[in-house]
């Protein structure tokens, strides 16, 4: 057997921080199989290299106690191991070890060779703040809804929210190309109709087609959108994957921005001894994939997020990671006119509020109803009462 | 405005069952809850078509105690919400409500729809059995590895490997275009070494590449490795998306076996009140997208799942689901040679055993730990020792 060329590493690692819950004494066998299990997944006693045991097994920088019998470990791993591929970085951050309980991803840096692998949103929050004229205060989202509208009376709605002042609306994430609702039809005639409001309003209103779909189609579809003229995209990677929203960011032939919806990843982060923190989840994994702003279900609405979640979700958003820019936290799932100042309060003035179903809720003057979102969130703002984040 | 046509829908539902964690007085407005959330994601109240209230929205079918205040709520959707994708399919099975704590996805059927789109796996456990030529009795699974190997390192070891008597070897998922090990050399050399080893063995044992990749790259790889003539793909549907995997077994060009690995799933599985049910990941969406065989850690391992969870999960590697067949269940995740007869007394003949780096820990002659895992593995089976599942 002609023998390979030997093993040849640079020596750049990175950095990624987990928690785990488990007994003290235990705590540094756990954090050493991390470093085996994410990388050689194999007994450490049977590599006779010693440029694997060296060069490819993460290494434990650091353990620390925390609370609750809780203990923060950081563990380096070789560059090499994340190949340049997303899916692999992914896999080595997290991998095997979600299967494992007790483990849970709360942050990682990026080295110079990442950073420059993921360069991350496109726009960000200045970019986004940019495209639509808007150069402070909290930005307005709202949805097209409900499923089962079909693509006229949702390029209605599309038409009065944009009238109303809204700055962003997206499809509602479960719209894709129904038979009741084709994608080409409805994203043609919502663009259309966004278009011609900001021509009477004189203002920029994006209107976000949801492209999550089947392989090959994402592409397909966010071209056609392109074409149509939406402001940009929604796209659910936990349904679609984060690598398909990479692709997304990085085309240049779109450069649109994207709006990342949380379908289907709950699961990730509802049990805060396992899984993914929220601020890894829909903070720094949404902007290693290239989204300008992540979509959350904000404490005090339909769901359950805590205060400390949210607080922890925003710094996932802004945190440094690489040259990636922060995105914007949208805080959604229920939100209402009469929260928002309370909300204002809380997520301060980088923030694009979301709101759905309620802006429908108020008597039949759809743009009526917005432009009352619109003066509760600039007299939030301009009254001061915002936390700065 | 041109209003939109009336919206017609044929009435079929499929069903989805959900298991709840509530007090018994909330359990209706729970269930109520999902019907609302996973489809029109708006308050009813406000939806002026009865159309859609009737035609649209989850309608509960059952709602049953359970143990330890817990109930089983079964949901019926109308096809038409699922579209024709995948990616809408799974976002209505669980989109929303995966970040609702207390909620649990344990099964779901396919109506008759559903069951022409998603015929599920190309070969499942008959189809594979016929490509091995092994009619009964467990099949023999195998990774190459550690990481850190170059190509002609692994290949080798795949050449003994298949020597040895293994069924299926495939790469560990780690291995994916690392600079250290190029997708292109390792599958071209290990598909060889595997062809070899077979015109020497008589026998057939496939070589499963594995093609989690970015987008893009997951088909193309695919191709090379059919070209390079490997015996079937190894994919990651946690970190490149069910549907990518859905149409790698599509593929007519390919017509591969598919054995999935459940890398960055643990989390939607491991607490018991929420997330999808074991035989929900990774058995039944596992064939829905076209998976062959299911890799999973089984009990007594190094990971955590228990025997009823493993139960569970082979039980959704067959229940019945539209024309969708069967799968191997394949554990693995710490397996040892000593605890082959324990595993085959659990499992049963139809099962794959995946032992990986035991086989390495008996002595240099990697081809008789091989021989010794075959005669084990055959001697439970001939005894009479196995569960029939």
């Amino acid at each position: 057997m002609i023998p390979d060329r030997p093993l040849d590493l640079g020596g750049e690692r990175f950095e990624v921080v987990y928690q785990l819950a488990c007994p003290a004494d235990e705590v540094e066998v756990r954090a050493r199989d991390i470093c085996v299990e994410q990388t050689i997944e194999f007994p450490e006693s049977l590599v006779s290299d010693p440029h694997i045991l060296d060069g490819i097994v993460g290494q434990i920088r650091s353990i620390e106690p925390l609370d609750r019998g809780r203990f923060e470990v950081v563990i380096a791993y070789p560059v090499e191991a994340a190949g340049s591929e997303l899916t692999q970085f992914i896999n080595l951050l997290f991998g095997n070890v979600s299967l494992k309980p007790g483990v849970r991803l709360v942050g990682f840096d990026l080295s110079d060779t990442l950073a420059a692998l993921y360069p991350g949103p496109r726009f960000g929050r200045t970019g986004l703040r940019r495209l639509l004229d808007v150069p402070d205060g909290p930005l307005l989202c709202t949805a097209i809804k409900p499923m089962g509208l079909g693509p006229r009376a949702l390029a209605d709605l599309a038409y009065r929210l944009a009238l109303g002042g809204m700055h962003l609306i997206k499809d509602d994430h479960g719209l894709t190309d129904q038979g009741f609702c084709r994608f080409e039809e409805r994203v043609s005639l919502c663009a259309e109709a966004v278009v011609r409001a900001n021509r009477e309003t004189g203002r920029t209103c994006l209107y976000l087609a949801n492209v999550t779909a089947p392989v090959g189609e994402i592409e397909r579809r966010a071209r056609f959108a392109k074409d149509a003229e939406v402001g940009g995209l929604l796209f659910c990677p936990g349904l679609a994957g984060f690598d398909a929203m990479r692709s997304l960011a990085a085309d240049e032939g779109l450069c649109l921005p994207i709006l990342s919806h949380p379908a289907f990843q709950g699961s990730f982060c509802l049990h805060p001894d396992t899984g993914l923190s929220h601020g890894v989840l829909f903070g720094q994994l949404n902007r290693l994939a290239g989204a300008d702003a992540t979509i959350f279900p904000t404490w005090g609405g339909r769901f359950s997020f805590t205060q400390d979640e949210c607080l922890d979700l925003i710094d996932g958003t802004v945190r440094p990671m690489g040259t990636a820019r922060p995105i914007f936290p949208v805080p959604a799932g229920g939100m209402r006119l009469d929260r928002v100042s309370q909300m204002c309060a809380f997520y301060g003035s980088d923030v694009s509020l979301l709101i759905g179903g309620d802006l429908q809720a108020h008597g039949g003057d759809l743009v009526a109803s917005c432009r009352r979102f619109v003066e509760l969130a600039r007299h939030s703002f301009e009254s001061g009462a915002m936390r700065s984040m």
